[in-house]
């Protein structure tokens, strides 16, 4: 599944990231219109990711900006070894609503099933 | 924070659930209209519940749904302990964008900060 890979950036979140930090981070890209995509391995990763993503609807709620995240599977190598990765986007709720919904259909990619 | 509590149903996973069974729930009430409240206690729980959510796009994308979640915290009470659940509310993206859209403002109850 190489689709976009190249033009992706993941911001990568593992068992010791700061929920908090990576909260900000998270708030930063929204508030500067750029959608968000997590990507983390392993429960503990992706506990941290939904943390942050449940503060950083903490620190944009109160400049009117909702957000909602989709979870998604990809298959990516680590070390030479495949690893399921759960992926989240994280976008603005009312961006369907907007011009701004172009990459709107790539939200399935990478799901299983 | 007891608001609306006694009104809200949550499907309890663990991270001893089944992530395609819960998928299968959530994908059912979906379809039926009825926006779905998951809760989960822990990393491997919170896992496991994103993973019902990724798997459950896969089930309703085909039928043209795609949904988006919104997780949030909440304090809860555990056997006289006091222990943080993650939420997740799970309804289709387009809610919002229709006049089903009365409930979107709990969204952010019990979110942290």
């Amino acid at each position: 599944m190489p689709q976009k890979e190249a033009l992706m950036e993941f911001l990568k979140v593992s068992s010791k990231s700061s929920p908090s930090s990576v909260a900000g981070a998270i708030a930063g890209m929204i508030k500067d219109g750029v959608p968000v995509d997590i990507q983390s391995v392993g429960a503990g990763a992706v506990n941290q990711a939904v943390k942050a993503i449940a503060i950083s609807r903490g620190f944009l709620a109160p400049i009117g900006i909702e957000i909602v995240c989709s979870p998604s599977f990809a298959d990516i190598d680590i070390k030479g070894e495949t690893r399921t990765a759960i992926r989240f986007r994280v976008e603005p709720r009312y961006l369907r609503g907007t011009a701004v919904s172009s990459q709107s259909s790539d939200a399935f990619v990478g799901s299983k099933n």
